[in-house]
């Protein structure tokens, strides 16, 4: 699936895309990066070939590539393009990643990436190779983290169960495995559980429907698409066991940030009693929102809810609001799906220590 | 707007259409009926002409007409042209109504209807002029309700609020004044209260969007859409004063049946306090059914999930779930607005009450 980058450490990276059957967002190939274009998904697969960082700040921007964990990749790979664009010129590095670093202003991992990489390089006598092996470990560090979610997170999945999701928290979102909440889906069906899946259709970009639906189907699992409004209707009609979601942010009260629509499905599964959980990894907890309040709540152009695909669902004259985040309350979740294990609450001091620790969890 | 039906009380209904201006559903025109295509609203007003009880049932079945005030104005109509159709044979009624009065499962509104314009018939000398008089009086009952509801829910709506609506519950849906909740909405502004509406999309067949913006724009309102997960957040930032939605049906003890969606709302606005309000009328109450249990949720096609204007939004192999209502239980209601007054908890005796008055409230 991919052309030699002469970079043996990136051209491991790229043979682990077919060995291990994962639904990888991007990986590298030839002189820079293959990506594959989401807003396109599922009715056309098309590669995007990336060679610059403000080429990858673009796909970013544009959502060809979206989800915190694969944001993160691609701003791990993005830097490793910006060395490579001036090899002998670090003073100019820092200028090519600056619309990396602002392409998405809600992305923590994004920007810690790029530091990552950038000084991995810094001062080495082989910059691109001490890119390319900063970025590759980036990118297997996020798979490792997704598969020790999906471990931890298969725990609290009854066998038989009915899960509902919300968005795309999946491969394509992380590097490959399942990303966040698809990591503990995969994961709980990869050990034997007999499991199906609800998915929130997630207006207005139908994440839900385009790719988690997409991905669980390449999965084998049998998929239930729902529209955002009906997760209280499932869950009056008892057919949820279980809510697992991602995360694009977590305050360090545990308050959390996610796509829209996510904090409705939490209300009625407390009304319900049926559990809620968010799969989380360190670069998606922010230690400097305390809770909910501080986190920025990004307001996306009200276009992107009046038209789907260019043609308008109403008339001139009305406006529209698309936050594209909400904020569910720690109080509302059962658990938090870690890299370093289930957590539960109280939060704050466990998610404090798992920012604490200085050594990449895995 | 019409041609005349040669019956002076159809061409009476016809006329208050223009003078009161009213967003009327359907009229008596000529030898039937026009009705206005609401599958079509917003970007095409498209009439279609209606000459028998059978296209009437075809015209609620596909949706043109829908709203529960509406079809039961529709059945009335609709059983005055199976009269027409057979005047001299009463015999035939029966079965000439029989589609209308299967064509919506959950329309209480439509079987009274229907069996009200046949009863007058019945008997009468002139069955023809005796169906038009009860249909014409149907449906003038059914804007003086309107009124009345609006009158009685303004008194809730703050100077300067903004209203939250889910689904379409107006003057389409009804009988041209506002039907429902949107009624209560232009009866605050005709009393001079300056308001704005945020009006959800309504997936799957976006009737915010296109109707109920549409109706509130004729109104001159300011409206701002969102999706139908949104709710939680437009509360969470303060954004909503007031939530008024219709009911599709309401169980005696005041339980909410009503279009999907409707219920993560009431949960939203009891988690911040924020009054949530259903308009009703007698004809919406069922009291067969004790509670939300007792009402049957009628199942759609998935297919109307899983496409948009015939296009997929997800590839195949993947299901759907189409509930079309969900259930408020009645402890998430500020209060019930009907055409007798604004009920307050317990509901059960009042909701009794109004349905055991043998004459119209009105």
């Amino acid at each position: 699936m991919s052309s030699g980058t002469g970079i043996p450490v990136l051209d491991r990276l790229a043979r682990r895309v077919g060995e291990e059957r994962l639904l990888a967002p991007l990986w590298p190939e030839g002189e820079g990066v293959a990506l594959i274009d989401q807003t396109k998904l599922p009715f056309e697969r098309i590669l995007i070939q990336i060679g610059t960082a403000q080429e990858m700040a673009e796909a970013i921007r544009t959502m060809q590539i979206r989800g915190s964990g694969a944001i993160g990749c691609a701003g791990a790979l993005g830097a490793y393009l910006a060395v490579r664009q001036a090899p002998a010129d670090p003073a100019q590095w820092d200028r090519l990643v600056e619309p990396l670093r602002a392409a998405r202003p809600t992305a923590v991992a994004l920007r810690l990436a790029v530091d990552e990489v950038l000084s991995a390089a810094r001062g080495a006598d082989e910059p691109v190779e001490a890119a390319a092996t900063a970025a590759a470990a980036f990118v297997e560090r996020q798979l490792e983290m997704e598969r020790a979610i999906g471990r931890y997170g298969a725990e609290v999945i009854p066998d038989g169960a009915t899960i509902l999701t919300h968005c795309h928290s999946g491969a394509l979102a992380g590097a490959g495995y399942g990303g966040r909440a698809l990591s503990v889906i995969r994961a709980a069906a990869e050990a034997g559980k007999k499991i199906q899946v609800i998915s929130q259709e997630t207006r207005p970009y139908f994440q839900g429907a385009r790719i988690t639906a997409w991905e669980l189907r390449q999965l084998g699992l049998p998929v239930t698409l729902i529209t955002d409004g009906m997760s209280g209707a499932m869950m009056e009609s008892g057919r949820v066991d279980v809510c697992v979601v991602g995360s694009d942010r977590l305050a360090i009260n545990g308050d959390l940030a996610n796509k829209v629509g996510t904090y409705l499905v939490a209300l009625a599964a407390r009304e319900h009693g049926v559990p809620f959980y968010t799969a989380t990894t360190r670069y998606n907890i922010d230690p400097t929102c305390a809770s909910g309040r501080d986190i920025p709540i990004e307001l996306r152009p009200s276009e992107e809810v009046l038209k789907i695909k260019g043609q308008p669902i109403t008339i001139e004259g009305v406006e529209a609001l698309y936050p594209a985040f909400d904020i569910t309350p720690a109080p509302l979740l059962s658990g938090i799906i870690t890299e370093a294990g289930l957590f539960q609450a109280p939060f704050e001091a466990k998610l404090r220590a798992l920012l604490e620790k200085k050594e990449p969890t895995i």
